[in-house]
């Protein structure tokens, strides 16, 4: 898959494609490729301006259209993307049926939100789909886009060793039904805190009886 | 406000604090101090272990209980945290009044998830809130608790300059209404894509009316 991202900070995306965890890994076993395009340096004129006033007025700075317009058109030369994702409050909120069929997309682009938005001329013209991570607001685009990737990146086959573990994650498959329990590891007994004794009775029939009342 | 994070990906952190956006910002206006934690220092033995097997069977690692025990023990030892959080899914879900009453609190640490969870008994006995970001699943809790602390920092005063601005947000206060309208900047005329000219009449009641018929 390959994932193209227009930010104003790529600085801290570089840092996490070369260092961070599952991106890491994804792209040392080549199946994920992450390309970074600074946004500002599509920017107007000797500053590189970006942002804009509002017409109608109103507080906030606003992502001008011709810097965008050009760095997606550039971008376009290069491929045929499957989607060019906006992440944005108010929009449908992502879930795991979502970055599943996300998964299994080609190519795909993301464009980060800055300041008060982004012209409406973009989101009109240019995205192909808008979601939201959840009812709260973030200080910009990139931590939204980092979230959705990375609920796609684990679900692309070959990214995550254990694919078994992953298919008993909570909510796989967008099962929304509780489906966590309490977990426990050795050593049995720690400054008091023991391990409930069932757990260690190798009687797996039980074990499931168990896991199924306690669940969350 | 003082943020200490437990992580087993200390780079990942200290580049967001040292380069990002709103992190930055907050260090350098003296609002905000993170402190990063690496949890594999109090890791066991000569390998640091960190992670072991289910008790009762099941795919996936667990976090052990010791080297966390031990790392926030050494922790409260230095500070009184008004709370210790943990991010995980199928617990409620963050939104802007949770982020605002935080954002008011002196000490706060977090314990980043990894693998397929952490026994139970450091969520027992040593975590005071656990939250969700939503309804989806991460490669682990680095990201999820850099959302939340996003959505936090943001609201402590001072921080963002222009508060005003932070306060026309969609979504402010919890408010779950949509109050997002199509945003514009120049200029006017753009490939074709024109701004909608009510917004240049001067009107502000007539534009404010528009703006609420379009509202997201």
């Amino acid at each position: 898959m390959n994932i193209d991202i227009i930010t104003l900070y790529p600085l801290f995306w570089k840092n996490i494609i070369n260092n961070y965890s599952i991106f890491k890994k994804a792209y040392i076993k080549k199946k994920v490729f992450i390309k970074i395009y600074n946004l500002r340096k599509y920017g107007i004129g000797n500053n590189n301006k970006i942002d804009d006033y509002q017409y109608g007025g109103g507080y906030g700075m606003i992502l001008k259209i011709e810097p965008i317009y050009r760095c997606i058109k550039e971008l376009k030369k290069k491929k045929k993307y499957d989607d060019i994702f906006f992440l944005t409050p108010n929009k449908k909120i992502i879930n795991q049926k979502i970055s599943k069929i996300t998964s299994k997309k080609k190519n795909i682009l993301f464009l980060c939100g800055y300041f008060k938005g982004i012209d409406q001329r973009i989101r009109d013209n240019l995205i192909t789909k808008e979601y939201s991570i959840g009812k709260y607001i973030l200080s910009n685009g990139d931590i939204s886009t980092l979230v959705f990737i990375d609920t796609i990146i684990r679900l692309i086959p070959g990214v995550i060793g254990n694919i078994k573990s992953a298919k008993t994650d909570s909510l796989y498959n967008n099962n929304i039904i509780k489906n966590e329990y309490p977990l426990y590891t050795r050593p049995y007994k720690y400054k008091n805190m023991k391990v409930p004794k069932i757990l260690l009775s190798g009687n797996h029939k039980i074990i499931n009886k168990w896991r199924e009342n306690k669940k969350f």
